[in-house]
């Protein structure tokens, strides 16, 4: 069945960010993003595509278009088509972050 | 910020499944299901959408074609376009799940 586990799939780099696709179609992708502290992914933006953060586990500095909040497990980040955004593991432990994107860019 | 936390937005009835809905465009919807125990959402399809279920709290019987199984937190499945797809909370307690279609039909 095409059912994954996120504890499971998350994977982490000491070099960078490290990003695991779990799903897609031409429609859309999830990925698993892994930060350990201090990680980022660096500013930029997507024309014509949403994205959702879904923050699983640790904490997140999101940015999007001039705004930035520190959030933690549970919180939801739309990032609507163009709006340019970054994310940042500001926390002392890891951050595990579920990313949906429509459609595939 | 167009940020939403999981816990603060769930919703529950007594009658049947409760959805809220925490962001849409054209491109997707994201909803939160919150499934008092013996709820469910009976079998149905969408042409031309994918959709993907996160269980964040509890556990569930999903269903996809002819395939299911009972997941727990941290489940990710994913339903192609056109696949008869059902869920239902099995457990004894209640179960929260993240749900993304792409594009919002």
């Amino acid at each position: 069945m095409p059912i994954k586990t996120i504890a499971h799939e998350a994977r982490f780099s000491p070099e960078k960010m490290a990003k695991v696709n779990l799903f897609q179609s031409e429609r859309f992708f999830c990925d698993l993003y892994g930060l350990e502290p201090g990680q980022s992914q660096k500013p930029h933006a997507h024309d014509g595509s949403d994205k959702v953060y879904v923050v699983v586990e640790g904490a997140a500095r999101v940015r999007i278009g001039t705004e930035d909040a520190v959030v933690g497990e549970g919180a939801v980040a739309h990032v609507p088509a163009g709006a340019v955004h970054s994310i940042e593991n500001t926390g002392a432990g890891r951050a595990t972050l579920l990313v949906f994107m429509a459609p595939k860019p």
